[in-house]
């Protein structure tokens, strides 16, 4: 693990050394708490308190914000009540894998056929079944950060990661320079746009740059036996793109990229849906095949009742492009909102910047507060002692980039506008001023 | 792999040698095609020309024949619209993992607090889990056969799978003695009550005594400071047992066994409802918390809604109560249809014995049909003779103990209910008593 002895992680675990005299296995040992979960637990304690949090950490949509298309439910119901509520194959309901495969050649000019669509629990077993599936134990897998828990894709699979630091210059994107000198001899680049936890995405030339890398790396291998390099394209927030951002793909940029591009995708962020457990992967037939023994194995089908229903949801274009237009306005609203909030104080000669947003609900905000003075005298040197401070003085909650395997104390933090009314953020704007302002 | 070159499972998979030029994984290049897969392409095939099939080859239930509590359905579709959609807790929703507690405490006196409940996207994921949080690759791992896919799990997790041969003289369940010599040095032992694929159970005496070598085992471990040696105990189809048949449990028999036991269970098979994804395990806290987070990055969680309607479904013990007596009696009814039948045909000197069903949809049967010969001349000498020959003969289609890793081909089958009607039934056993005559 090249991102330190303890990483942090979205969700909820973090990696450290295996002790000695465990009594579980080395990969469960190594495996540790949440800091997450740390934050989630202070801000449970202030919220009782009776202070208001503007709660920006949480990855997912809170359904008194963001709900699921209702026919989404309706038809969930109406599988359940014509006995939808057996196993669905290991590879999914054949109506889904259809509708997937349709649905990729309408929107996105993707020619996947339902056999290389593989139906999974979310997008999550698609990450660790493509990991499982192309990456031996000891394999090298290059990943950027910041970026969301392929460290611990890396454990569980027992790869070296290799992770490349992206900077804001370049939109926390890694660029094919900064690929160029670790991809010799990896098995995986494991990629994702728009972007967990930047809010930003690939530009066509930068994806077809990285395109070209790993084509000319496989030429190379094709000469000398060696085994291929992989591409696995995490788009699961493609459907939240913004403004003059276009989402762009591998295998449309680059043809050629078909033989070894793993897509990783579902109804989880599209359909404010991350509870319902639907995703899939879409890639080469040998993997997709694979892919789908080894997930049976695992369990980690989608239900079949939400398979069913989702099929029919994605078949019904005009109400998938109404719901895509109402959930891109509540993201696109709080996350200008914010933008704007953090613009305005930044011209008021405040220690703060932020990137404009591009996509997925997530904000990459900067603090340059390292080395200043809380009123109460504290002086900040950590992005975790920003945080605690701006928690306690503005009830803004946030998750610095250390979460997403930037370790380095830059200042940059997430914020995850999925769960906060636009009202909870006007509400947090002024707060947040005065705590920057009362920094010395 | 104990098991030979390459071994057949139940659901989709089997294992073989990783291919020299593989592109993919070593774990998932050894995954290979499905027996079962198989059988189910010829049932079609003979479907599709009109040939009447009885189809006992299926591990689930179809839902013209098994439906969900309806409850169930309408708890789901509340929650649904409740905006019970988003992510769950790694863990599962409280209430469930509540439900699941208190579930326990009243139905089977098992005492596990909330927190040592773990909520799961149908019980495979908690079997998955409990092999990696307990089992380092190189580890041995013990398991009775036939059995349940065992050394999938074992290829999936690294560890070494010493398969114990059990005979029909012991209702295919282990002895102590069986297990006496192969326990040192084992890190785990992976059984399963009622059991897939015979339909039999453990008796009180039988699990005891397999308790106090476990038991004797980890005291002298805990002497020499070797890591423990843990119980999987599968108990998915408890509430499918029958007439004088008991369930019985490791930490009830021995309270001690609590430190090393790992319960596996969900309400795919109690409530007929597999295609729900909503499994659980309850075990020593440490075991617990690790498996939910290494779970947690797998994505393999129960779906929120479903969560929250099982943890209604549960709580409501007299509905719970009525539900089992009808699944039970369908079930039943059906064994007891193709008990009495071909008990009949071995009264009348016909080659064919089984043993009385004791839980689960299963049956186990043996036609002693090898070296006998067909009307057409053929002569049986595999199991996979014999399947073949009933299937054609006698539309009959069930599948093989190798299947289940008992590779030798000792006559034995398995035949599971949960698919047919009871006319389905009737009609095939005049079809088998045929083919059984007809057999020189």
């Amino acid at each position: 693990m090249p991102t330190g002895p303890s990483t942090l992680d979205a969700h909820g675990t973090a990696t450290a050394a295996v002790r000695p005299g465990r009594r579980l296995s080395a990969v469960a040992d190594a495996l540790v708490g949440s800091e997450i979960l740390k934050i989630a637990g202070e801000v449970r304690a202030m919220v009782a308190a009776g202070a208001p949090v503007c709660n920006l950490t949480v990855g997912d949509f809170s359904p008194s914000e963001f709900r699921i298309p209702p026919h989404l439910a309706t038809e969930i119901e109406a599988a359940l009540l014509a006995g939808e509520t057996n196993y669905p194959p290991s590879a999914g309901v054949a109506s889904l894998r259809e509708a997937v495969s349709a649905f990729y050649r309408e929107w996105l000019g993707l020619d996947y056929p339902a056999e290389q669509v593989l139906i999974t629990g979310g997008a999550r077993p698609a990450i660790y079944g493509t990991y499982r599936t192309v990456v031996d134990p000891g394999d090298r897998v290059v990943y950027p950060v910041p970026s969301w828990n392929n460290n611990h894709y890396c454990h569980l699979s027992g790869a070296t990661g290799v992770a490349v630091e992206c900077d804001a210059a370049h939109a926390f994107l890694p660029s094919r320079d900064a690929l160029a000198g670790v991809l010799r001899g990896a098995r995986l680049l494991a990629l994702n746009s728009p972007l967990n936890p930047a809010g930003t995405a690939f530009t066509a030339d930068a994806l077809a740059d990285v395109c070209d890398l790993v084509l000319e790396e496989n030429r190379r291998r094709a000469a000398t036996g060696e085994r291929a390099l992989f591409l696995m394209y995490d788009q699961v927030y493609w459907m939240l793109t913004f403004g003059e951002t276009r989402h762009v793909m591998p295998t449309v940029l680059r043809p050629e990229m078909a033989d070894y591009t793993i897509y990783v995708d579902g109804i989880s962020k599209a359909f404010a849906a991350t509870g319902l457990r639907v995703g899939w992967a879409a890639g080469p037939k040998d993997v997709i095949a694979r892919m789908s023994d080894l997930l049976g194995h695992v369990g980690a089908w989608a239900p079949r009742a939400e398979q069913v229903a989702s099929a029919k949801v994605l078949a019904a274009t005009a109400e998938v492009r109404a719901y895509q237009r109402q959930i891109v306005d509540g993201a696109r609203q709080r996350l200008d909102a914010l933008y704007d909030g953090l613009r305005a104080m930044r011209d008021a000669g405040l220690a703060v910047e932020a990137i404009p947003p591009m996509g997925a609900i997530y904000l990459s905000v900067r603090f340059a507060l390292l080395g200043r003075r809380t009123p109460s005298g504290a002086v900040l040197r950590t992005n975790e002692d920003v945080r605690e401070y701006l928690l306690e003085a503005a009830g803004l909650a946030i998750v610095p980039f250390q979460a997403f395997g930037l370790m380095e104390d830059t200042g940059w933090f997430r914020m995850s506008v999925g769960a906060v009314s636009p009202a909870e953020i006007a509400a947090m704007l002024p707060r947040l001023r005065a705590a920057l302002e009362a920094v010395a």
